[in-house]
């Protein structure tokens, strides 16, 4: 089978990061268990730099056809400027919400050799190894109105909509508790109930989704505000958190941070199953942003961009062996001493962005 | 001077470590410098127990008349089916948004003999100061509409709605800026206007209102979900952060949890100045919840409780002394190994909620 996967390196160290990752694709191409056709294009601040847009009409139309999209980072200080609508961000909102992405996949893990790159205490997360399910096309982000309007008197009202409906949290729980079930079994659903109406009714389907089929999976509701306490408290209680956009993408960076790996850390986006082919649209990327004061240097870690592949293999095209190769080159090569700068902890030495690339490939050759 | 305080001690541990505030109240009206006269009220559950209200409109008329009002906690899961206009919760924002209490002060300090009692690195936290400023009337909290809506077979649509209007943003930033002038010159604010309007506003209104007359005070803008990273990676880089409502939920949260200290982590909720009198309506509050768990077991820790007392003496009577005395007799206290038992390392021992109070007023007999 040949995978036609769609590559947006995007802005800051996202084109060095997707460079190591086609050393890889290179690698699984050489090896011919399966094949990958790859096409790139602009997105972020480097399309609007080209034609005035986050995101062309022809770069979407390619991300809805590939089988899959890799995604590096965008933004930068150099387009802080530019108007809201077309701003680096708006390319990856639209990708998201056009192609559907409604289940985002945070894993936080703590990879063994770097606990010690945590500050938090080593025995609170040794072993880490939590998922955090995001809704990723409604909430706040997507809610309209969304406007600043002039009052006068240079007064202004800015106005964001968080709207829920029952669908999108009921197939975003239903995603929950599958997942559960591949891991320890339990889902905590995150929301602010005691201020927010998509609070209450994100509790109450939520609830309901677990009543209707879901009942060998535990279930536990927790305030937003008291799982941020309790992520940094003993994240360990957690297996699958469940939550909304906004609160999906404060938790998860807090998560991401507990690990000391955030520079390691993958996600997928995915969209629903086409109920003709089973297949789902998705997007790969790593969970750091695009670092512009490192950009250009060769010093950014691969890592994330690699282990965003590595999910892309599993979650998109089922090859599951190839994964596990894959995520275990890349513990392998932390395991003997290969560190870049973001992880090298206090007197170990670090390697460059395509030294760690090409240490990987290395250990995929001798695994 | 006789100053006029409304308790409303609450549900969970509030009566408990309430009742600990008042014998310190007793020992500085027995020493003279200042007299209080209290007056007791209902809030939260216990207050729609009594009259199907989360507050009644005579604890309301009682609160705007006193000079503060010391709140306890509200909520637990007796309570968790009421509806939701009579909630717990809906006592405390209703106390919030009538006294208009904009600013919401809420310090995350490590104490020295608790540094061993976070999860996070003793290097990371010991000497931890921060505060955080949070918006407390607008945002997510009140914005309407706030609403679930019948769409037809079996959907819902659930609306909360974020506004901010410049004057709101402008008084909370220039009330962050006058605190960093106190304390080590440096505001950061949070927001996300990389996703919301509010955050585009905010970030404009706070960057106007710095260049407007604080220009002495160094400001930083942060992404508040990079922000809420940040708290965890390195908390020491802040000084004071000023946030809006939900945000600031999320993140003093987060805050108070890294201080391995939120049993003993005061808050204050200001109103602007009157402009004839100068006085500022006021309450004060623990930032822990009504912990049900161990309710009325005598186990909780009234230490938050007796220092948000104290951040009563400094920022509603201006009694900077006795304020200090307070704080200063809290952490003798702790100097001396006397823990309850939220803050009891391996091996230690628990006294009780009383006996944590009585240690106190004997600090400062001592003092
Ligand atoms: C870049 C930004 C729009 C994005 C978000 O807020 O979702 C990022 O923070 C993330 O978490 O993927
Ligand atoms: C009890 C609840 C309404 C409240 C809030 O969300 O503001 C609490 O979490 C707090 O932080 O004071």
């Amino acid at each position: 089978t040949t995978y036609k996967l769609l590559l947006l390196p995007g802005d800051g160290i996202g084109p060095e990061t997707m460079g190591e990752v086609k050393k890889v694709l290179g690698w699984f191409n050489a090896r011919g268990t399966a094949s990958f056709e790859t096409e790139e294009d602009l997105v972020g601040g480097c399309a609007y730099d080209a034609h005035g847009k986050a995101i062309s009409d022809e770069a979407m139309d390619r991300a809805m056809a590939s089988d899959a999209v890799l995604f590096g980072a965008v933004g930068g200080p150099k387009w802080d400027g530019v108007p809201y609508d077309v701003r680096p961000e708006a390319g990856l909102l639209r990708l998201r919400k056009d192609m559907e992405l409604f289940a985002n996949l945070r894993p936080a893990i703590c990879y063994p050799a770097l606990a010690d790159a945590s500050s938090l205490k080593r025995d609170v997360i040794e072993g880490l190894d939590i998922l955090i399910l995001r809704e990723l096309t409604g909430g706040v982000y997507f809610g309209e109105p969304k406007e600043i309007t002039e009052l006068g008197n240079g007064q202004k009202r800015a106005v964001d909509t968080q709207v829920y409906e029952t669908y999108e949290i009921d197939r975003i729980a239903r995603a929950a508790f599958e997942l559960a079930r591949t891991r320890r079994g339990k889902v905590t659903s995150m929301e602010k109930r005691n201020v927010m109406k998509s609070g209450v009714l994100w509790n109450e389907v939520v609830s309901q989704a677990h009543a209707d089929g879901y009942q060998d999976v535990e279930l536990e509701h927790m305030l937003a505000d008291a799982g941020g306490m309790q992520l940094v408290r003993w994240p360990k209680q957690f297996d699958v958190i469940v939550t909304d956009n906004l609160f999906g993408d404060m938790l998860s960076d807090v998560a991401a941070m507990l690990t000391g790996s955030l520079g390691m850390l993958p996600s997928a986006s995915l969209g629903a199953p086409d109920p003709e082919t089973g297949k789902r649209k998705a997007l790969y990327e790593p969970v750091h942003g695009s670092a512009p004061d490192i950009a250009g240097k060769g010093a950014a870690n691969p890592i994330a961009m690699i282990a965003s592949f590595a999910m892309c293999l599993r979650y998109s095209f089922g090859l599951v062996e190839e994964a596990d190769l894959l995520e275990k080159a890349i513990s392998s090569t932390l395991d003997k001493g290969l560190r870049t700068s973001d992880i090298a902890g206090k007197g170990e030495s670090a390697i460059g962005t395509s030294a760690m690339g090409d240490a990987i490939v290395a250990e995929l050759d001798a695994l």
